[in-house]
């Protein structure tokens, strides 16, 4: 996995800074067990992945979210105020964000980890980057800021670019003492010699797992390009997924879909939907599909 | 797994009543994080399987422990008064316990169900039953008392019997209730597919994995009638290993053996040690080191 990591940034990464464990829920559960727990609290920015406060309950530690801009990105004042208010724990930031898609700049993750360094007690942390290998060109991964920062965990998944959510792997790379941090909560022998057996089998055929990579993120971009082309509002994406809307009634449409064989989700905010990007076929259909709603509804 | 534990109750068990998880180390951490939890108290008697009291800490759960007799028996006047006194949410029961090989009677189980069951905040009652297939002829598995007891909990693991520690599978019996309950802090998809295809595979070809079980437990009784023979005290055994002694010196003696090639483990209360049993062969060579280890230090 370091090898693999090794090619998102220049500085390369080691064995020694590389974690895995049972999908990146149980990464979260573990980074929330060894630096959240009672008294302590976890930080992030709404709207975002719906497990997040989760992960902060059963490890009971006290959630705090901000929020984010109209157009989800993070506002980095209202961030960084937040990080020295409430003097988290662990900052969990999803880059890109679940459901939105919205990347992170790296200067913003900077920022807010000399944030949680500078705090009393200094926290973690956590650009969770499950979707990371669908971003668009130019949009950098914050492995390339480890170096940088001894406090940044960057968190990723075998589910969604290797196809591989049936494996539950999950995996992050930081500094080799928050991975023995990790070591003092984790349960002996918590990932299986199959599970193992199967992550190393995935890397060693990485090219042709990522190989509908490339392929699924032009098919994003064309599917943004046609929402926006039909005058909805569609959130900037560098996941696998876009967020588009807003409806009146967001629920009509999604059933509208369905009626016709298309399944989204009905996600986020009041009146977005989300649509997971396919095959070309696929996004005919739901483009087809969606025509027909549009033109039922107006 | 259900048709599997089946076997080992005439009440049988069915598919509502069973749940898996990676090893049992993760069935037993789910549990305390379902039921204990900040305020509440899980409870065991020493000496006793060195992980619970670190489930405890991972859920924020207070830990208590009893003592038990010195042959290691659970006395029940004082493990009842102790269910009543520190009213535990968890009464963690091995049987056979580890590292001393002592089963627990069922009459035992019922009574700390009962008392359990009687307290103010009623509690769950856990026989840890890892080392379950090991047991001799006569004694039973608490599976027998799942229709008695709805605070009931039997937990059993591949890792021991099936000789398949490598798979991580452990899995519980108990009322679907209990199940349920689980349901709300289990990680989503928390068993892979390749896990759960692996456990399947494994219950399929059952007679051939536990082929080696009456083997070993024949090997087990004789190690103990030899080890009685040489003068030594051996706790009962109902597990795949014996605690025995007492060495003024245990290190002493763990190391003359590992001197001559046997590895034990120098584990338990002070004096004693704990052998693993293998084949015929590797205990032949376990009593000849043991012999001339003995004989060395007299």
């Amino acid at each position: 996995m370091a090898a693999y990591l090794s090619r998102d940034t220049p500085h390369g990464v080691t064995p020694e800074q590389v974690w895995a464990a049972n999908g990146s829920n149980e990464v979260m559960l573990q980074l929330l067990q060894a630096f959240g727990g009672p008294g302590r609290v976890a930080l992030s920015f709404a709207p975002t992945y719906s497990m997040y406060p989760e992960y902060a309950r059963d490890s009971v530690t006290e959630w705090v979210v901000g929020h984010r801009e109209s157009d989800f990105a993070l506002d980095l004042d209202h961030a960084h105020d937040l990080v020295k208010e409430k003097q988290p724990s662990v900052v969990l930031l999803p880059s890109p964000n679940n459901p939105t898609g919205t990347a992170l700049p790296l200067d913003a993750v900077t920022t807010l980890c000399e944030a949680a360094a500078g705090n009393e007690q200094s926290g973690i942390v956590v650009v969770d980057e499950a979707y990371g290998e669908f971003r668009r060109a130019g949009t950098p991964s914050a492995l390339e800021l480890l170096p940088r920062h001894r406090n940044l965990v960057v968190s990723r998944t075998m589910s969604k670019a290797f196809a591989l959510a049936g494996a539950r792997v999950g995996y992050l790379a930081a500094a080799p003492e928050i991975c023995d941090a990790i070591r003092v909560v984790r349960l002996p022998y918590h990932l299986s010699a199959v599970t193992q057996a199967t992550a190393l089998a995935a890397l060693r055929h990485a090219p042709e797992l990522l190989g509908k990579v490339d392929e699924l993120r032009a098919e994003r971009d064309r599917t943004v390009d046609w929402l926006r082309g039909r005058g909805l509002t569609v959130a900037d994406t560098d996941a696998n997924f876009a967020l588009f809307g807003t409806f009146p009634d967001r629920h009509a449409v999604w059933q509208g879909l369905l009626d016709r064989g298309v399944l989204i989700r009905e996600t986020g905010p009041d009146g977005w939907l989300r649509v997971s990007i396919g095959t070309r076929e696929e996004m005919q259909a739901f483009q087809e599909a969606l025509t027909q709603v549009m033109e039922e509804q107006s």
